[in-house]
């Protein structure tokens, strides 16, 4: 696959509210967009570092994925994000002939308008690894 | 303080060996150097991808503190390090004025001939944050 950059940090937190102040204030990032993730259960602030974005996701309900990692002891980095340049869904076939374990088979829609695939941690190192590309 | 992009994620893994072919046959991205930081009993090696290095960090000794993180269940993403274009001696600073708890008072020498100081994890959400800046 032909990964460009990463696209962006995904950052698990109890509360963006709690947090926004040390990335805003200490770090001196801004953060751009809030935006609710339905179908994850999230809600995400984004803020931009150089290239990379970060993706502050905080749970909506007791059953997001977010909410289950972090009741783990998940901190920090929850994910990371890469963009690729030649299509989610070929790179997920190509990582998945390469006995990569996929969360998902095909691509799905992500917030910001993007399509991602995951890959699943027992297959990349033990990081939550998302592949991304703008939707068309 | 001025950040002005991700420097680069430290990844800590088992052995660099292992994993390399994972990052270079399904990311495709390569590795351009091995490098061991004494100091931090770590054996390093470095890919880009965008303006942002992965640095996987192997222990060298049972008593290296990506060892020890290791052993108590730490995966993926160790730390993530953030380019100060103020000085790091300035930013570790003003993070302490604005009550941050840092682990290094003052820079020092890390890999790559980079000056860095940590943040401790307790006062940055959970994410163990370095500041780095080139050294002069």
């Amino acid at each position: 696959m032909k990964i460009s950059r990463i696209d962006h940090l995904g950052i698990g937190v109890e509360s963006i509210e709690k947090v926004l102040p040390y990335f805003e204030n200490v770090l001196g990032l801004s953060c751009y967009a809030i935006e609710e993730v339905a179908d994850q259960k999230v809600k995400t602030a984004f803020l931009k570092v150089g290239e990379v974005k970060l993706e502050l996701l905080e749970p909506t309900s007791p059953d997001s994925p977010i909410a289950k990692w972090l009741e783990k002891g998940g901190k920090g980095v929850h994910h990371v994000a890469f963009a690729v340049e030649d299509g989610v869904a070929e790179a997920l076939l190509e990582a998945e002939s390469k006995e990569i374990r996929l969360i998902d088979k095909t691509p799905r829609a992500g917030a910001e308008n993007m399509m991602i695939g995951f890959l699943h941690p027992k297959s990349t190192v033990g990081i939550l690894t998302e592949l991304c590309e703008p939707a068309k």
